[in-house]
Order: C-alpha cells, then structure tokens, then sequence
C-alpha cells in the first residue's frame, strides 16, 4: 500500500482571532476533517484583517502546501479582504458575478425588507479565476483557486457556513486525491457517563497492543457531550480497513459496556428518539434545573414531534404542585432536590400529557448549595412502562453527582436524563455505576 | 501622545492542534491578554512537533516580531522538543540544569511515589542560552532566549501552568516596555436583531472618520448571539482613554439605536432578568418551535427562579390545548404558526403560571415548511402590563422570519423572544424593522 501523501496548510483570517475575542475552533474542525480523509496539515495560521499579510501567509503557504484552506474574510464589511487578497496572489481582477448578484438580491427580496445594504454585493464578487463555491447555509460563497502548485480554498468564518462548504464541495474533492492507493477509516465509538480516566484505563491493554503494531489505532477525545474513542485503520481497499475497524470496534465494545450509545454523528436525542420510534412511544418532560434543556434536546431532530409532545418546567417550587401535581406536603417535607419528587414529576407530567413515558429532572445547577445539597446533586426520573413491556407503570429514580459550573451541570444533568431513557427503551441497567463526565 | 508598538506572535506547537484533537484556546487567551498591555499580535502559527518546523516558524516569526510566544512542547515525553527546537534557533547545546533538577527530584519526592520516571529530567533541560520562568502551577519551566533583535518566551502549553507562568514573568514585562505612556482601553457594545451588513452600513461615515485618524477605532465581530462594535482606544491615561470610548460609544449608540443591549459580558438574558427583577416581575415561557430554549435562556443566570416561574413546551398542537388553553377551533381553523396563537399561548401560560408576563414562541423550525409556510417563520407574544405600568394587560405579537438552518432557527427564535421582553419592560418599539441575524 502506497499511500498519496497530501499536505495541507490552514489560515485564518480575522483581527478578531488575534485579539482573542474568539476561539478558532475553525481550524480545530477542519484538522479533524483533513485527518480524516487522509490529508496531513502542517502548519496552520491566524492572520488580521490586513491584505499585505494575508498575501504572504497565503503565498509561504502554498510554497509549502498541495492544500491551502482559509476561513474568514468574506463578509459584506469593508474588513473582509479575502477576495482582494486571493486576486492580489494571482495577479487577476476582482469581479462582480451577476449570478452570485442575483442570488443575493433575492434572498434579500425574500426576507421583507425593502432598502437593500449595498455593501452586501461585496459577497458577490469574486477574483477573475475563482471557482464559486455555494453556500448552502447562508450567503457568502466559498471560492477556489490555483496559486502554483496549491489549490486554495477560501470559506466563510461564520462556522456552521464553513462547515457546510466543506462538505459540499471540499471533503470528497480532497479525499479522492489523498486517498489514492490508501483507504484510511475512522470510526467515533460515542459514549456517556463515564470519565476520561475510566476509558483509558479499561482499554489500556487494548491501546498498547495496538500502538505497538501501528495499524490500526484508537485515540481518546473528550467532548463537551462525553469521551470519544476513535478507531482509525489504514489499508489498500475498504474492506480490508472496514474490517479491521469492526475488529476493533468489537473490542472496544467488550471492554466499555452499555455506556457506548453510537458512532460518529450520532447524539444521544438522536439515538433516543429512534428508540422513541421504534418503540411506538411517546415522551414529555418535567423539569426544574434543567429549565428547557431537556425538552430542547428531545426537539432537536426534525420530526421529532412524532415522539416528543412537550413537557413542563416547573422552575419555581409552586410550579411542581400547580403544573405537574407533586404534593405540596412532599415539597415542604423535603424540598425540591429529593427522588420522590422526581418521581413524582416524571408521573406528573407523562398523566397530564398522555404520553408513554415522562422524565424528570430536578436538583441543583450551583454555584450554591440549595436545601443542604451541594450544587450537582441532580435527582432524574422516568415513568412509563418496564422495559419490553407495552403495559404497566414503573417509575425508576437515579441520582447522580456532576461536577463542573452552573452551565456544565444542566448540560451534564439533560444528557444523563436523556442516557437514562435510552436504558430504559432498551432494557439496560437504569442505574449503573455513578453517573459522571470529566469536567 | 507617542505610543510605542511592540510587534508580537504567538507559536502553538503540538501535533494534537493540527488534528483538532485539541482547540487552541491558548492562542486567544495570550491575544487578550496582549491586547491589554498594549502588545500588537500580528500572527499566530500553529506547527506540529517536528524539529525543523519548529525551528523554522521560529526564525521567521522573529524576524518580523518584537516579542515571540511559544506555547506547547515542555514536557517530559519524546514529542515535546521545544528546548532543542530553541537550541537550534540559537545555536547553543541544550544542558540539564542542576537547580531543576533538584527541584524536580524534591516535587516527586513529595508526591509519595518511588520509581522516578527518567523522562522526567528532560523537563530539566534548557538551551545553555536560556533564562528559566520557574512554573508556579506545575513542573515544566518556561524558558526566555533572544534571538536577532526579539525575545522569544516559551511557556508550557497546558493552560493553567501557561497562564501563571504568563501572569508571574511575562505581563509586566511586556506592559513595561509596550505601555510607555500608553493605555489601551476597548469596549464591545452588543446588539440583537440586526445584519451585520446594517450595521456596517450605519456606521459607515463614522468608521471611515475614525480610521483616518487612526485612534480611537471601531471594528464589528458576527458572534453567534448577534452583531458586536469592538470600540477601542489608545492614550497617554487611563481617563483619557476611557473618555475616547465614551464618545464613541455614545456615536455608535445614536446611530444605530435599541438594537445595542449591552456591553461586554452583558447576555440578552442576563439584560432581560436585571431588567424583570428591577420591575419586581416575573415571566412564564410557552414554547412549540424552541421546545425549551427559551425556558433554558431564561434559568441560565444563577438565581432566577425569582424572575422565571416556568412554563410549558406545548410541543404537539394538542398540548397547546390542554396544557395552555389555546382554542382547538383556533388551532384547526388556523395551524399552529398564527398570531393568534401566539398570544393565546402567552396568555395562557401567564394565567396558569400567574406570572407578570408570558412569552410565547410558534413557528416552523424546518427544515420543511408546515401548513404552508416556510421554515423561519417565527410569531412571538408578550402578554402582560403595558410598558411602564403594572396594571392592565396588553398582548402583543411580533412576526420575524429567520433564515439558517434549524438549529439556528431556534436559537434566533429565542433570541428575538428575549428582544419582545426586553423592549416591553424598556419601553422600546415592539415592533421594529424585521428581525433577522444574517446567518
């Protein structure tokens, strides 16, 4: 196997990334993309919004690089150069381009309003050799051109745009040239409730051997929504590096349990309401910490009003007894962070709904204590019926201990309720081993 | 007054950042905290750990810069050759110092452990050049070399231990030599429901104005929560600078209105509850397209159970009957993306909660239309006193149409019903020129 060697250079544009105001997390994604389909990055860039040196960062750059891609700079304001920069690199004129002209004013025609911001056509112009990139989520065009030996890339810096672009028009474009006699896989194994630390040590024997023989590998990446392994392999065919991946796969799955929930882009609401559907069942929710969290993760998905109905937040402690009729006495007698109260908002809620199951959440966000509990305390609850059963009622309470601020622990609190559904519809054990993320 | 402009960039070494294992927070850490002192950043690299282009991003940073920042590749293991990289540059050996080391021998001493792990001393190690930046917060030192006519500092690249070195050896240091008779002083004013193209079309004639003089300046960030004017200002003091910010700040204001919300760390959510407390009011949420977002926004800022009560995701149209009181001979006559609907859900939700206010989100998420209309538009409502009152009630609706995809639709969505209840409790236009965000 003999594998195309690509290399590839980053730049982003923006005075804003050098003054710190905001994290490139651009550069970051599109790392993960170009290792992916095979493309090495070598270097990557942070420039200003100033055309001198964005001409010589994209000039060093592909001096080096088969690969340039730059996000940033293609705005409507008088700050976005990128276009002026990349003509100026090839020596070639901006124009306009009536298309992009036309797209623009009808997008604008179609919003309602009447004066339209001239500055905008900005986005409609382009260097004379550029290729237009569409942008399927929103209005600036990514571009394409040739500088020497390089092709470069120019995308938006808005990133979901840039995302966006680059699935569309670059991810296949440069995983054909990169992976010419060489498939490189990878598959993201995605689990929830379990520490980083946890990971590594039960797949540590697994990891060694691997890293010994080089090929196929697993890496560990802690994610905002739980620790991700990563199984890459290398071969001169798909089928050959498919099944060295499901090899792996199966192993990982050996050593972690039930706290897998999917691959690569799955969420845990995605895989709760193919559950939800599967099931013929439905869901509403009942919270308190988390505050909409839980009902906008279970609304996420398109269609997902087929398994979710709606639910209620009972934030204040009057609202648990008026909206989801938990006994004012139980309240009083123990607060609001307790199981039976839990308990009874998940009932509470699935009875005034009519759906098949509720899930509750209440417990304490922080920074302060709340009730003598300590801030992360979070009581979760599902009521409906047993696993494997379409009838009878069983309502099951977990308690869980999340660390982190106020954000992370609703955050920590919506995905653990989420995992605690997903192991009821699918008949795991609802209360395994403390629930925790590493913060 | 005479600023002096020290010219800096930052180098971020590590492999990980190239394959986006890991985001380069660092890099905007260090641009804040140069861009207080008064220190210019002109470029940010990121390289992997490979020797020669360690060395060569070096020699070509200090050959444009004043000041060089290296962080990343301090610690004990193979991959981590920053100090030979350094060594290279300056063409010195590397030597083991004997101070480090003996405090290294000490620190794991004093950790209880006894097998002393051999890579450890390579932490030991510097260029014979180096001065040593002892690490208040952990074991690898920074290291401080010259190098043609720049200072190069390299600090380790775990976060914690970069920032303490950053803060213990190089802030004032770098403040001394940029602040000769300089402050720097900026403030972002942040606003909601306008196009970036808008503002920059406002503020044309006083951006044009301001950038000929050269100080004080503006300059405009897209954020995901709306469009930020970064104002910033260079002086000989402190109350000099901050008058400069004033008078722009009241400029910008003037010309662009009560879409500003805030500034700097200020959230539409955090305005919004700062604003309800003052009142001595409260609000209940009733959301379909937001399924919780705006209940979630509204519970984000610790202690606002005394402003938000709750509410009530009626997902399903029939949930906006029971669980809201919305007419069904409404809800068939007309679907559920209406005006009327809206106010009723606010309505509803402002007498079950027996709040001040209910605010009301209905609309098409998308991505398809539903009953005919298309994704993106959205109706809010505000029921509750009139502006300035506490007594009487007054509904009011307002029609947006969002353009992005789903998720963005949402997150617009909740934003803009954010916008409804702050312009009722300042009293501001409830209906001003269409919402939108570019997107």
């Amino acid at each position: 196997v003999k594998a195309t060697t690509i290399r590839a250079e980053v730049i982003a544009i923006g005075t804003e990334l050098l003054l710190g105001d905001i994290v490139n997390g651009n550069a970051a994604w599109l790392g993960r993309e170009l290792a992916a389909v095979g493309v090495n990055v070598d270097q990557m860039t942070e420039v200003g919004d100033n055309r001198r040196r964005i001409v010589a960062a994209f000039e060093v750059a592909c001096s080096r690089a088969d690969v340039v891609i730059a996000t940033g700079g293609l705005g409507p304001t008088q700050d976005d150069i990128t276009r002026e920069a990349l003509a100026e690199l090839t020596g070639v004129r901006v124009v306009r381009d009536p298309d992009l002209e036309a797209a623009l004013r009808a997008r604008f025609a179609a919003s309602g309003r009447t004066e339209f911001p001239t500055n905008n056509l900005r986005m409609a112009d382009r260097p004379e050799d550029a290729d237009i990139l569409l942008n399927p989520a929103g209005t600036a065009p990514g571009l394409r051109v040739r500088h020497g030996n390089a092709v470069v890339y120019a995308l938006p810096g808005v990133p979901r745009e840039m995302r966006e672009i680059f699935r569309c028009h670059l991810h296949d474009e440069l995983a054909a040239v990169a992976g010419q006699g060489t498939v490189l896989l990878s598959r993201q194994l995605r689990t929830t409730g379990i520490w980083e630390s946890e990971v590594s040590h039960r797949l540590a024997d697994l990891d060694a051997e691997l890293e010994a023989a080089g090929n196929p590998t697993i890496a560990y990446l802690a994610s905002e929504r739980g620790i991700v392994v990563r199984i890459s392999a290398k071969a001169g065919d798909h089928a050959s590096a498919a099944a060295m991946v499901d090899g792996v796969d199966a192993r990982v799955r050996a050593l972690l349990g039930d706290v897998v929930f999917g691959v690569d882009d799955d969420t845990l609401e995605g895989v709760v309401q193919r559950l939800l559907l599967d099931a013929g069942a439905t869901v509403a929710s009942a919270e308190s910490l988390t505050g909409g969290l839980l009902g906008a993760a279970l609304s996420t998905v398109p269609g997902s009003s087929a398994a979710y109905h709606g639910g209620v937040v009972a934030y204040v402690t009057a609202a648990k007894t008026h909206a989801l009729g938990v006994s004012s006495d139980l309240l009083s007698a123990r607060g609001a962070v307790d199981p039976d109260v839990a308990a009874a908002m998940a009932a509470g809620v699935r009875e005034r709904f009519g759906t098949t199951y509720g899930l509750a959440t209440t417990g304490v966000a922080g920074p302060t204590e709340q009730d003598g509990k300590p801030a992360g305390t979070v009581y979760l609850a599902v009521a409906g019926p047993p696993a494997g059963s379409d009838a009878g009622l069983r309502t099951s309470v977990r308690l869980v201990r999340l660390s982190g601020d106020r954000a992370r622990v609703r955050e920590l609190a919506t995905q653990a309720a989420l995992d605690l559904l997903r192991r009821r519809l699918s008949g795991l054990a609802e209360d395994p081993p403390p629930f925790s993320i590493r913060t």
